[in-house]
């Protein structure tokens, strides 16, 4: 019942670098805003942004014991991804933990738990997402699983999609999409662009987007 | 039923400054401890301090489209004041509205809701006061109303009041109230700097405010 | 009923600024992972680490009158540590209060409440942790209690205790142990550095902890 | 700036009494979806509802000293409506105050904070609605008012405005506006007493409101 | 990408039923602990205890349209399983709704937002679960998917799984595991039968479960 | 560390009777307001209103083993209080625990956490008051111990303290103050009984507490 799945797909590192740039809100955006986790999940400092492929992490209540097992499955360019069996804001990962993350060339994590040593997190540059920052001990008693599927901050995640992560919060992409959606999202952050150009030299949205048709339409008055 | 009211009184820009300058807290008490919203109106970044004449939104939940209305209505120093008429936790506001808000003088904005693109927001300068940080999309499909009264994170906001938001939160003051209150927060800021003196000094508030009478009236005991 | 207790004992100042140094987390950790607070205690600014000796005030809720009457009892070194008789999110505490406390040599304060003057406490180097932050101000009408046991936000806190806190959160440490806290603190940090080490080598927590044999035995499968 | 006004209008007692019958869901429909209060106002005991004519208090947190003052306006019919100056779940009202108000011919009340007693509450057939049930005592020591405007739980209400409450929550309707709401929600009543009929008899709502077309013209899909 | 799918597959309504004599916890414990939803979600009224086949659907915050159309799709036996794209109390379902469900054979319904009309549905026999009692109003402008997987409550559902629930919460049991999750669900109920004799005749779970070695293993010391 | 204190001093039963029939409310106010639990401690059904001696357990998140291991040291009379190392909403407690508490004379529970099996306990009469209910399973991993001092739901509880719940809460009165609190819990109890009559009969509170004159004296002024 408890597994390490070991052998993961993960896209490809030039479209994850691409996901990560363009952001949370634009990604989430591009792909029919789906994937984007409760907002509750906030980071531990501001300014981080980075994408990166999940590896999950199925973990009992206030035991960590599945995030050392994990660490072994983390390659270039991976991100922890962990959902607590049941709610629990104990502190997952810590400045040791970070330490191997780092040194295995993990770029973050995303935990709907408690994350603690956070001073020392944003001082080594390990980025992390979490729903609290809690120092309260873990446990290494009872298995979990890694890998595995897993709903996380009310998303689910399978081992290898794209997670991105930046002040607005995190959003996943599976992996078999994630070329699909870089390409929307460049679309769309071009069409922004021109967007943004108009709307500064006074342009309302009201007109760009053609909204005052469609507004009168519906009833809307002005006295 | 859904209007957008057009013309507003605002209170005197001198005034609106001044009351920028005194601060939240300072305002809330010189208006007798009313206005101020709940305290999970948060700001997206630290260390911002503005006030404005507040154009306000009444609008559906996860439904922007009356953002988009709304900003024709902003002059120059204005806020927008956003409550959904049920909870949301959606990102009203982004980037786009974002430039055409600062094109248009606007200072800012407190949305009982959720904000996107936070990270942009930090970078231009678009302070912005709200429940959540979140990415979640907003659809443009019911009406809703601008420069109508609302009830906003627990206060009722009408369109021209004047909205002083910083670290502490977000208060209120009606416009026709700003110079009196402008006053008040003067006067207690001048008596402020004579206490802080003489705390500083060393003197303890037990005796600056005379309290060691009462408090034994009342049965305190020293053991 | 209502008492102020004067005389109290504290922990050598030199465990106390080793206790601060360790930070939370360790301390936590040292002490057989007791005296954390809830993780909704927060630093009204990040990168503060203090520890001081715990001025203990109970007080009702929105009333800040017994602030005024625990100043007086603070010593160089101390923190105020305050919890009220019913939830409140009130602002109990200030720039005016701050003041006083930095006159005083107070390093801090830890207020299962709302603080506010926030940007103002910041710029004057008075680290807060805080339930919230919140202007609403508050009255000075009912006695509460200075120095005696309290329990905040979920720890039982006596007069004198050994608050430690930063960016993690606050944890505290009953006075009479403080000493053989700080000890076992000191043991795991150097631990930890030889662990941090062999992390950064490439060593995975999987070996260094010798963890593969147990989690074996109970059932983990890698497939 | 602390009152208590004496003399208020209220709406006409037959109508006051056909929306309570009418209840909550029905009166906020019938009103164009406004007027109700937040879902975190509950019922202390299921099956009530009932209609009245609020008390309006402002009290400061875990003081009830106003809702002794606001007793002495309390007409038959009438109900007490009280919002906190900052948030508390303190026990405002118990057992002697509502055996004060059901003397005076009080049907109720809607309190944004804690009830206590609710046990003799249900035997004497005192409905409450409230944020929270708990016993904390509350203090008789500041001043607040009564029968003004308030904002409670979201909703701003005006004494002698009609307060419907029932299992779903609680919903205000304008003095002013009671017979015309009134009437809106007799003819949505009667126009669902059709629609009900339809149902049952096997109708889809999709036919009966005709929502075929306009769902296939937005795109929806059946595979 | 918004679509209902319309031929879903069902699991054994005798196995359904078997789940449903179970109850919450057993299943739940005997499909390895795995499918509970969260501790929020609350029947509308205590008593009821029901399973059925889920008829999943996605929709917007505050917008019931694909309830309307979900209900085609309801054969005898379903129940209903709402997330909303957003968190929204909005009320979603009603006693016209629930008219409808009835009358097609459906069981109840699960939903991850608001319920309304509550005292009629528990008079009409319609077990709901939710996040919120809430009378808001919906709209019905934007579309959802129905029988699509969505994640209610932290819980994968998809069409056709079996959702159990009664006064202790919701668990969901995928279709094709459902004889296998039946059959465990009934030897834990047979070995309790056993177990709960025991205790009631003194006998201690300590003995029972044989658990004085491990605990004095682990250090466990009596004083 | 880990320990199980065996003999426990408690209170004379008729004086913890005596506190039962009083009531939560009444015990509170008769103790000086302290000793009441947080509003989110809850009965799982309503209508129960017992007293007994806590059993104090300490645990780790989602493991309950403690609870088996307290179950020996329950006498008749006793209740079991139990408060989690770190938050969490697992079910700690079913019927099969239930079983035994009632077999041993034990009178219901207090548990910040989660219970199970609410439906059976309603039946059996085995009151609860829970911070969630919740079927997640519990794992018997971890200890903790019995007996100690704990802190449940913001209250220090002692092994032996007097415990009364009832529809309000719950309050915790230090087992060598029982007898005092009592008396002053049935001197309340009269003057009430003197009271009711008096506002049943028309005086107002106003009157009967004498508050005009210094409500006037605040500056209450009537319009």
């Amino acid at each position: 019942m408890n597994v390490v799945v070991q052998n993961i797909e993960r896209a490809d590192p030039a479209v994850i670098a691409g996901l990560g740039e363009a952001g949370v809100a634009t990604v989430h955006e591009a792909q029919g805003r789906t994937g984007l986790m409760a907002s509750y999940m906030r980071p531990i400092y501001p300014g981080a942004r980075v994408a990166g492929s999940a590896i999950t992490i199925s973990a009992p209540p206030a035991d960590n014991w599945m995030v050392h097992v994990a660490m072994e499955q983390v390659r270039k360019g991976d991100m922890l991804v962990l959902a607590p069996t049941s709610p629990s804001d104990a502190g997952y990962f810590g400045d040791l933990l970070a330490t191997s993350l780092l040194t295995r060339g993990g770029v973050g994590l995303v935990f709907e738990a408690g994350v603690r040593d956070i001073a020392d997190l944003r001082e080594m540059g390990c980025p992390a997402w979490s729903k609290a920052v809690g120092a309260q001990g873990c446990v290494k008693e009872s298995l979990g699983s890694v890998n595995v599927p897993i709903v996380c901050a009310g998303v689910s995640v399978n081992a290898g999609d794209v997670v991105v992560a930046d002040d607005d919060g995190v959003c996943v992409v599976p992996h078999e999409k994630a070329a699909e959606v870089l390409e929307a999202a460049r679309a769309r952050l071009a069409a922004e662009e021109d967007k943004r150009r108009q709307l500064q030299s006074g342009t309302l949205s009201l007109d760009l987007y053609d909204m005052r048709g469609r507004l009168a339409e519906k009833g809307l008055t002005y006295v």
